[in-house]
């Protein structure tokens, strides 16, 4: 058996321990440490707990570092100081950000010879795969994208800022019937606020105004204020009995022609459970490939539309011809 | 504007015909000939056609042969002969005899310093990618390729060779209770034969015994007899009207466990109204992709395994960074 691949895990949210678990799933890798910021010793886990102030002193006993920062914040610091030491995958999802953030990371990563995937994930990441490939395979279409039915940290945030609500989440949920006709090949020229749906189940505060409260919510503007919107009021118990996990998924539809009037549809889809699990799994699979890519002594920073899809596996190309074409 | 991809077409038969279509949808390839074996004035088409006794004629003047052969025995013959002398791209879908052609077309290609991406297409292709991608990301999992609703071929080949069909034509059912289940990943054990159902449309010649004829199709081993099969006997006039079409598509599902208990479900389906069109369209996005990495000098037999999906874009890659992750 060929030596294992080295994996160190940078931040111990729920993206480093879905990315803990996914590891064991891989035979042919072995979790050397998780680093964190807090103190090692707070971590519930089995694994080797270090500071992240001490991750230099396993520059040669990483052959591939994950970066599981819980914000963008935490990438934007952190990647590129850890692409100066090591080889990183990472999901850095700012989307309007990523052509800047991969510059800054391909200088570092080239100069110092490292090799840095960035972006990866499920969008980014699968689904920006499966756009790529709609837009090749049939020029003459569309693709939409849809997101749901699923819980967005980002929109739950938002709710939780408003005044006299105690827990919030929002579901995001694609329109029954945008994604059907979508599905049917029809041309849909709506935008993206209308094929989704929010709805938010929100606990608040003792004595609070609901009606003011789901008025701040639907009136949010970017983040509320242009889709349809519901608000659920339910009790603190029914919020931790139903909302405390981190479903979500989604499509991506591309729907063409071809010659004089055929048409074509190619969809990929999501249904998850465990978000951050899914999306550690896609990373710890893509750190098999970025590992694969440096033996053959690929430097700088690379995306998702670098990687041939061969270097996902364990397997040898001999043996996913045999087995998979 | 850089100069256009050269691209040959080798047959025009259906796919050919897709094909020829196809780099029509695209701006930067140029249709320079079709080769076929048959006198070239016969051939209704306005683009230049060539017998493929002179296809040396064109060694300089074409990037890429897409091989469009109607059989598996043409690329047989034709893929080592065209080979040596060309880049080619072709739908080789005998999966139990890909290493075999593999192993021949690599040493050819080589030698000659051309390149051979083969088995391209949706199945080999674009579902031995997603079968791959389920695999390396959900380990813990099982995938499952649903064909379907759609025409075969093989089985309306089948259909034809018994004796007093005049016509026919059969098309392959994916079991909707067998879909479901896996799309809520439960694990099914079930054979693929119990997973889709056989429908078959047959004109019969004058005076012809129908119970006999639908008893023959219904026992044929391996293409029908495991399968539960519904024959409709119909008139010339209806086959003409509605089984004209090579409508296809299937299903490639990956289920699957993350962490402890959390249902992860990945899924990749086609719609096609025109398999040969669809087939042809992904051959040509690959021509592309063969053209990008002969200029960075690569040489020998590929698989799609082996290609950045970047390289089928037209697009940059700094531009796919902007517009697609």
């Amino acid at each position: 058996m060929n030596k294992k691949i080295k994996i160190g895990i940078v931040g111990y949210g729920n993206l480093g321990k879905g990315a803990e678990l996914a590891v064991k799933e891989n035979a042919d890798m072995e979790l050397v440490a998780i680093f964190t910021r807090r103190k090692p010793d707070l971590l519930n886990t089995n694994t080797n707990v270090v500071h992240i102030s001490n991750i230099l002193d396993f520059k040669d006993k990483i052959d591939v570092m994950i970066l599981c920062g819980g914000s963008l914040m935490d990438l934007d610091e952190q990647g590129p100081m850890i692409a100066e030491n090591f080889n990183t995958v990472d999901s850095f999802d700012n989307h309007g950000r990523i052509p800047e953030y991969f510059e800054k990371i391909n200088n570092i990563a080239s100069k110092n010879k490292n090799l840095s995937l960035i972006s990866v994930g499920w969008d980014p990441g699968l689904f920006s795969l499966n756009r790529l490939l709609g837009q090749c395979v049939l020029p003459n279409g569309k693709d939409y994208t849809f997101w749901g039915e699923g819980l967005s940290q980002g929109h739950s945030d938002a709710i939780r800022r408003v005044n006299g609500v105690k827990y919030g989440v929002q579901y995001t949920v694609p329109v029954k019937e945008a994604l059907e006709k979508v599905r049917n090949c029809e041309i849909l020229d709506t935008p993206i606020c209308s094929r989704h749906k929010r709805i938010c189940y929100v606990v608040c505060e003792d004595n609070e105004d609901k009606d003011r409260i789901e008025k701040e919510i639907k009136t949010m503007p970017n983040y509320f204020a242009e889709y349809d919107t519901t608000v659920f009021f339910i009790s603190e118990e029914e919020f931790n009995k139903n909302h405390n996990e981190m479903p979500h998924g989604g499509f991506v539809i591309r729907a063409g022609n071809t010659g004089l009037e055929h048409k074509q549809k190619m969809e990929f889809n999501l249904t998850l459970d465990s978000n951050p699990e899914f999306t550690s799994s896609v990373l710890v699979a893509y750190a098999r490939a970025v590992y694969k890519m440096t033996l053959e002594g690929k430097i700088g920073a690379i995306t998702i539309f670098d990687i041939p899809l061969g270097y996902l596996s364990h397997k040898s190309m001999e043996e996913l011809r045999k087995e998979l074409l």
